[in-house]
């Protein structure tokens, strides 16, 4: 089997999760990095044990042995990087959100399907099999009609006012924050499981927060001792710390989830109930490897995730008996192997199980209707 | 210490609860019990061991030696007889809803306070004791600023279109159904806990079975055998099955919640997480004697009802140790409780912690509120 | 339905639990009351609102009107008190343990038996309503093969030196504690689910407070101030903090429990898991309301304390719905009401599903065959 | 840095986990693999994309490139390759158990030390990052003085008497199964975290299926289809399915462990609770990435596994942040990484966080303890 040579594009937090991701899977070879200049490049390219490495992307992207690009970088940089990318030819992942406004997202969608290539979004919550697995419960009929769909995804990294990080500038990270970062993961999670597509939204923000402390220098600098009121700048924080989106789906359901970063305890949890006709199930990230399955006429049910008890096509996407739990690092896993598949095959599908551009470009265009609807206090039609 | 003497009107679900709950308070005589007819009423009478019993509660509420009354009825007979009870001098706990529209129950409120009469409203979801330890923990500052307020309330016992119950009726339970009979559960133990006032509400609702099957004999005649189609009359349903509410409240605070009676496998489930600026909390009425404390800078905690963890305050609303777990009925145990001291001393206080008629009258106005925001599709101001 | 007139003697924790309990049942009278000197009796008579009190218990004995006797004063009185009270005739409810030595038991069990009368000692541990369902579980073959049955049942009210009560004074209480107080009920829990008899055992005994502090005046008088050195004496501990005891069944089952006093943050959890050739079931005490169930080949079941999903002959043991939950003062109330059926009856069943005094004998032959084994070092046949 | 090359023995369950954790660590190549024939051994190697491939391990161990190698073979070929790779002047990771018998594991150990080569056995239990932290908890006094230590390891893999495996025949994986396969991993947790050696045991074995049913024909072949009666030779079972082993440890402390491999719904599942004079711990494998700690005083915890909140020795053996669950693929890369640490450093500590050799020679004396005692029915001292 041949091997797939791959270059990432950035190296903050996610990059490093991508390239272990990578290696995870035989016949891939992580080839090359490239990093915001020569010297982060190579330092990085060293600890992640990469032979090439890049202080220009455009480097990267002008060698012929690579196949694959991982756009890796913040969120102001995705569309760029991504349309040169696929310009020279290269199948890419990229990391959420695919764009910062929705017409680049539309038009990187067009280049990649236009070119042919392979093209995917990290929406990696998709890839907890048991997620397969439910979508395999709806479609299959087992839930019955979906009456409604609820939950939250509450973080709370960014708890207090001294809490700084580039995700709080429009101008890196966009317009939106919460519903963008992570209330787009709930939404394509939900629309992913259920097939059924959000049609109408109701939302209502919040800024808990509306002045924040940025560190002056450099965080990592500082880090081990304590901040004093000189070293940080007073800052004007535009986008939201909570919200909550009221939501109509095309056949009827209805739904609504929370999404905070300011909720103590909740370091990264995300949450849903899908009530159906014939059967609930939900399901908490925090306990990944388990669904309830709730039952009017029975006992509830607790499946874990084990092979032996999933759908046929949902095996596939675990990889280690019941009871040998897989968490946060194996999504990226199973999702890039899918979509190394479409790479060896040299085609994607029409709709690829993995999420491709066209669900980039659909978070994008349902996190702007939500910003218009918190604006205006009103349903919004998408 | 002199023993009370209490009737009570209506013997379905919750009168023979709320005799069971006042035989646990010392002192305090299950003296009459009035129904619909008098055989109801004798039959009644004698499996519940009460001496006198009458087939028109005004005969009941003639007997000078009755102090207070207890009002157990279908819905839309509560004005109605906790008014007479009123007039009659006695002291009046009411089921929930305090009347079917808010001009009754500001009625009655007002009779009450003119006349000087202890009044209350069953809203017993606030005497989980762990719920009025919460409202210290509020009180003391523990929560810090409250920033959001999420849950949900569901059940599954209306789940098919052939479940029937008089409450799937409006002339006999109201215009709203969901956010009425459970929704006011939760807004009641919301605002009670975090003693802020909800400001503004934004209602989404949903009626999954618009036509439903009304059995066409009482259905005690059917039990334990097949109806067949020819036993069923289709009836249209105006309530709400499901309806989704967001909050606004006094102090800056957002929120929301769900309420549901056709979620499989929820049997009476209510949930809510508070999220504050120094921590949160949250609990869920099926595992009632913990409640989750969740932390930024150190680990989480669950907190068991023992009356050694509690603030002082709470003590006395739990009867038994640690680990010897209460449940539903003690819950209006601890309520009653309170509720017959206040009769002892005579006066009710400015602002009981019982819930009150002021309490009940509150969750008609919400109600209506919601109902009209639900009609509009858009916020409306409380 | 006549009413059963009821004296119960002794006013500690678990006295007035039983008052409680029985007010709940209709058509039965708590007519008296008896403690260790009048004023004691008195005082508590009036907080209890009982009528008729007494210093000395027999003159509660020699009331000809009273029906039935509960006793629930220390250990060291069961034996006599039960005696006398089978003497004068009446009905018996003995606290656990029957008697502090298994001789004393068996005459209690002979002498109750050859005069026809009700009774039963109080191990309500039977009586959350799951129970008899997993009873009926294992009687209709769900179970398969009962393989092994493991648990344990953990306190922290022992857990520091300072701790004192009159459960470490063995003449008051008997030789053993952990085994006695709370392995007994673990036992005749599992005992009475399985159907299956232990027939050896072989156990491992720890005390980790070989020497307690025991406050010189009544802890009463000390409530809410220091205890200074002086305050306390020096007291040798002989009776266990902890036991482990492995267990053979005569169906050639295997288990094991551990019992405990010291275990931090355990208020007073029975755990177990009994492990068939069909299933397994689980379920522990601070989660009353729900047991976990087993199964190789499909999702595991969590099923909720619900009339409707249990088997029929259990249902009769739950008085309020599905997510209402019920719990310890619950468990006393159904116990009792099946003893009260009995007692109507006029007679008990040759193997009543509530505990009797053979049950009670079996605990006290079970604890010394254990002590047996703990200081042999040995297996120890039943 | 220098690429370590590592070659890796065997390729059925384990060997691949293996290939899969170390290619997540930089600069480690997986550079050949063997096995059993060499057709098997280039299937695999093509499977797992590695460049070279052996039917006979020994030419593995020729290549003088190669420094380390994993023995992932059945259990009774581990002394025999463990003994050539050193011979061989391999590091050596051999899977558990080190040998089968303890005389061999003693010659392995000594022969590692001598020849100054790192050695090590892949219990990675230790490796969920919690259980480093309660470690520290232990070691700085958190816990106080442990009390007693109870638990269990359950699985249903063996459940039916049809589950045939290896691990079934004495020949082929020695004369314990369960204490041996999964009690190890439960003992050798134990020790590591609560820094206590095993000093008695006493235990009490079960076989359920005396006699299994072995497919006659390798068992991949029928996958899918129905087995008949005739495909199946009936085998007697001399190992157990059950055990239970009671403990005490030298500083006092008792505890005592249940393993299973017939108790339905458990997949893979590890609990104890550790009870201190301060405080309780426990933590069960199903939910590996939160710890539960229990307080006499305060409430309860829940610590979840987040580098911000754990000890700074264990915030090393955590690679994802708070809320993004890491599971069992992640403990053998943390382990590899502190393995292949020590191998760059060429030199193994005395006493290294990792089991080593040692470790391995330990868990097979303790099996052979308890299998003695078991035997006796008695206390045997180790």
């Amino acid at each position: 089997m041949k091997t797939i040579k791959t270059g990432v594009i950035g190296t903050g937090f996610i990059g490093p999760a991508h390239v272990e991701a990578l290696r995870r899977i035989p016949n891939i070879e992580v080839a090359a990095l490239a990093d915001i200049d020569d010297e982060t490049a190579r330092t990085k390219a060293q600890m992640l044990g990469i032979d090439a490495c890049y202080g220009d992307y455009r480097e990267l992207l002008a060698r012929e042995d690579i196949d694959v690009v991982h756009v890796c970088t913040p969120n102001h940089l995705h569309y760029t990087m991504s349309k040169e990318a696929l310009e020279a030819g290269k199948h890419v992942v990229c990391e959420k959100p695919l764009a910062t406004v929705s017409g680049e997202a539309e038009e990187l969608t067009a280049l990649a399907e236009q070119k042919g290539l392979i093209n995917a979004v990290h929406f990696n919550v998709r890839y907890y099999p048991l997620m397969s697995h439910i979508r395999q419960m709806v479609e299959k009929g087992d839930m019955g009609k979906i009456y409604s769909i609820h939950g939250s995804y509450l973080q709370d990294w960014l708890f207090y006012d001294t809490d700084y990080n580039w995700r709080l500038e429009p101008e890196l990270s966009g317009d939106s924050r919460v519903v963008a970062d992570i209330g787009s993961h709930w939404m394509d999670l939900i629309e992913y499981i259920s097939g059924q597509k959000i049609t109408e939204v109701c939302a209502d923000f919040a800024t808990f927060h509306p002045i924040r402390k940025k560190p002056l220098n450099p965080v990592e600098t500082y880090s081990g001792k304590m901040l004093k009121p000189e070293d940080y700048a007073d800052i004007s924080i535009g986008t939201e710390d909570y919200a909550t989106v009221m939501l109509h789906f095309e056949n009827g359901a209805h739904g609504v989830f929370t999404g905070s970063q300011v909720s103590a305890g909740r370091k990264n949890r995300i949450y849903f109930e899908m009530d159906g006709s014939r059967k609930a199930v939900s399901w908490e990230s925090e306990l990944p490897n388990q669904i309830w399955i709730g039952n009017r006429d029975k006992g509830n049910e607790v499946l874990l995730r084990d092979p032996s008890l999933v759908y046929p096509d949902s095996r596939d996407q675990i990889s280690f008996p019941g009871g040998h739990n897989e968490g946060f690092p194996d999504t990226s896993k199973q999702m890039f192997r899918q979509i190394y598949t479409a790479i060896r095959e040299g085609k994607q599908a029409k709709k690829p199980l993995y999420p491709s551009f066209r669900d980039g470009l659909r978070e994008l265009v349902l996190c702007e209707k939500i910003l218009e609807s918190s604006k205006k206090r009103a349903w919004v039609s998408i």
